[in-house]
C-alpha cells in the first residue's frame, strides 16, 4: 500500500505539530515561538537552506551566508521581535575551502553591525556524502512578554499592508534559469537588479518596533505573496480581499510585466520576498507607516481582512483566481 | 597556492570565534552559550548529524531522532543547565516516508516526557540532491545567572571525574563496521549491547543538577575521552593527570579488552560516549557522587587537574602518550 504524500506542511501539520506542547510554540502555527524568560519573551525561530534546493552551489558564499541569516530575522522582524543572536549549524559539502569558509564569515560579520546580531555558537560538520552544504540557523529576539505578533491575530476590518516591493527575487530566479519567459525583455540594468533581489534578500529587519507597535498580525513572505496569504487566512480563520494592482511593484518588475503579463502571476506567487506582510487597524496605518518612513522603509496597502474565509483577489474590479501559482482569470 | 587545510577546530578557532563577541558566546570555546534574560541565563546550544556521518542512513529513525536531540541535550546537562525546549530543522534526504517521519517524531515524543522538553519550532525541507537526511538541533536550557559550568574553569588541585562508562559506543560502531579486530572475540549478547550503546545514546540528562551545584569545570564527552580531556586543558590552560585504569569500562568494553588489548586505546580515544567529565574540588567529590547515586547514575574518579599544561596517563604507575588515536608506550 503506497504512503499518502505528505508536503512539508502536512508533515509540519501532523506528524511535528503534537510534539509543540508548549503555549508559546502556538502548535508550529507561526514562523516563531516565543518562551518566557524573566520578564520578557524570548523568540526563537529556524530556517535551514540546503545547496541545489534554496541557493546555487555556485553563489557567492558571501550571498549564501546572507540568506542564511537574514531569512531568520526576517521572521523575527515580522513577529516584532528585536534580534540579538544567532547559532549556526553549517554542514560542508565537498569541495569548501578555507576562503570558501572565510568570505561565508567575512559576510555574517557585517551582518553583524547591520542588525546589531551576534554569533552565540553551533557546530561545523561535514555535510552528508554526496550532498552540497546546508545551513541552519536559529535565531534569537526579545520583546515584552505577550507581545510577538503572530498570523492567527487578524481580524475582520483590518488593513493588510506589505513592505518593500514584490516579485524581485522570484523573477530574478526566473532570469537566472533562463525559463517562463525570462528575461521578459529586460534591459541589462533591469535583469541584473531582479537576479540581485534573488541572491541578496534584504528584508525590513528594523521594522521589528513599528510591526511590534502597530500590527495586530503579520508574517514575513517568504513562500510568495498569494500563498503566505492564504496560510495567514487559515491560521486566523478568517478571509482577506486585496487588489492586486495595489501590490507594489519595483520598476524592474512593473517592467517585466509590461512585456509578459504572465509574470505578474509569478511576482505574486513565487518566493523569496523577505517582507512583512501586516494587518493593522485602520486608525495605525498612518502611524505605522510613518515610523518605516523613518527607517527608509515603506509599506504598501493592498487589501483587508474579511470575515468570509479564503482569499478574494481583484484586479481592475474583477476577481481573479490563482491555482497552481497561476492566476485564473474567471 | 594551496590553501592551508583546516579542521574542524581550526574552522571555529579561525573564522567563527571571531564572530561570537558576545560575552556567553565564550569565544566559541565550549560547548554551549548564554544569555542573559531577566535574572537567569538561558543556556544554547545546536549539534547537527548527517547521515553517512554521524549516523547511518538505514538506522532506525528512532534511533535518530533519539541521537540527534540527545547529543544536545547531553552539552547542556555538562553545562548544569536544566533543559526545557527545542528547535529542528530536519533536510530529508531522498527517499524519506511519512511512516519515516512519523516513527522519528514518536522517538521524539517519547523523550520529551523523559527529559522534560517540548518542540518549540523549526523547519523541514528537502536535504541538498543527493545527500542524505541532515538533522541540526538547537537545544535550550536554564540556569541562575552566572552559574553556566564552564570548560575553562578548571583547576590544578581538582579531581577529575566521568559518568557511566567509557567506549562503549565507540567499539559498537567498530562491531558494526566490522574492522579493528571487532567484535573482539565477544559474545552476541556483549556485541550487541556494545552497538546498543552507539545507536542509543544515552546522557544522563538529569545529571544537570549535580554538575550546576558542584562541579567546577564540565563538558560532555562526545569525541572521545581522550581528545575532549585535551580540550578541556586547552582551554582552562591547566594540565590532567589520568589513571587509564581508572576509567570506567563496561562488562562488554572491559571483555573486548581482554580479548585484543588495543581495543583499549579505541575506548579511550573513540566518540560518541556522552558522558560528563567534571572536575570537582576534593571537599565536593562526595557529595556529587551521592546526587548522581540518587537518580540511579554513578561517576568515577580517574585523576586530577594540575599546573604544567597538557595531558599525562599512567596505566598501571607507567606514563603513556596517544597519538592518532592510539596509545605510544614509552
Amino acid at each position: 500500500m503506497d504512503e499518502p504524500a505528505l508536503d512539508e506542511d502536512g508533515l509540519i501539520a501532523r506528524v511535528f505539530a503534537p510534539l509543540a506542547t508548549a503555549a508559546g510554540a502556538d502548535a508550529l502555527g507561526d514562523d516563531a515561538a516565543t518562551f518566557l524568560a524573566g520578564s520578557e519573551d524570548i523568540v526563537v525561530t529556524s530556517d535551514a537552506l540546503a545547496a541545489g534546493v534554496h541557493f546555487f552551489a555556485d553563489d557567492p558564499p558571501e550571498a549564501i551566508a546572507a540568506k542564511a541569516l537574514r531569512v531568520n530575522l526576517s521572521d523575527l522582524a515580522a513577529k516584532g521581535a528585536e534580534p540579538f543572536a544567532y547559532l549556526l549549524a553549517l554542514a560542508l559539502g565537498e569541495g569548501w575551502s578555507a576562503s570558501w569558509a572565510e568570505r561565508f564569515a567575512a559576510s555574517l560579520r557585517s551582518d553583524h553591525a547591520r542588525y546589531g546580531v551576534t554569533l552565540l555558537g553551533g557546530d561545523t560538520l561535514r555535510a552528508s556524502p554526496g550532498g552540497g552544504t546546508t545551513i541552519a540557523i536559529t535565531a534569537l529576539g526579545r520583546v515584552p512578554h505577550g507581545r510577538i505578533v503572530r498570523r492567527r491575530s487578524a481580524r475582520p476590518g483590518e488593513i493588510i499592508t506589505v513592505t518593500g516591493t514584490i516579485g524581485d527575487a522570484a523573477l530574478g530566479l526566473l532570469c537566472r534559469l533562463g525559463t517562463d519567459g525570462a528575461p521578459f525583455g529586460l534591459d541589462a540594468e533591469n535583469v541584473a537588479a531582479l537576479r540581485e533581489a534573488y541572491l541578496w534578500p534584504d528584508p525590513p529587519v528594523e521594522a521589528w518596533r513599528a510591526v511590534q507597535r502597530h500590527a495586530m498580525a503579520a508574517m514575513d513572505v517568504s513562500d510568495g505573496l498569494v500563498g503566505d496569504l492564504r496560510k495567514l487566512c487559515r491560521t486566523a480563520a478568517i478571509g482577506a480581499r486585496i487588489e492586486a494592482d495595489s501590490v507594489p511593484l519595483s520598476p524592474a518588475v512593473r517592467a517585466a510585466v509590461e512585456n509578459h503579463p504572465a509574470a505578474f502571476d509569478k511576482a505574486l506567487t513565487g518566493g523569496d520576498d523577505y517582507q512583512i506582510l501586516a494587518t493593522l487597524r485602520p486608525s495605525k496605518v498612518e502611524a505605522y507607516m510613518a515610523e518605516l518612513a523613518e527607517l527608509g522603509l515603506s509599506a504598501t496597502v493592498i487589501g483587508e481582512i474579511v470575515e468570509t474565509p479564503g482569499l478574494s483577489i481583484r484586479r481592475r474590479g474583477v476577481p481573479i483566481d490563482i491555482t497552481d501559482g497561476r492566476f485564473q482569470h474567471f
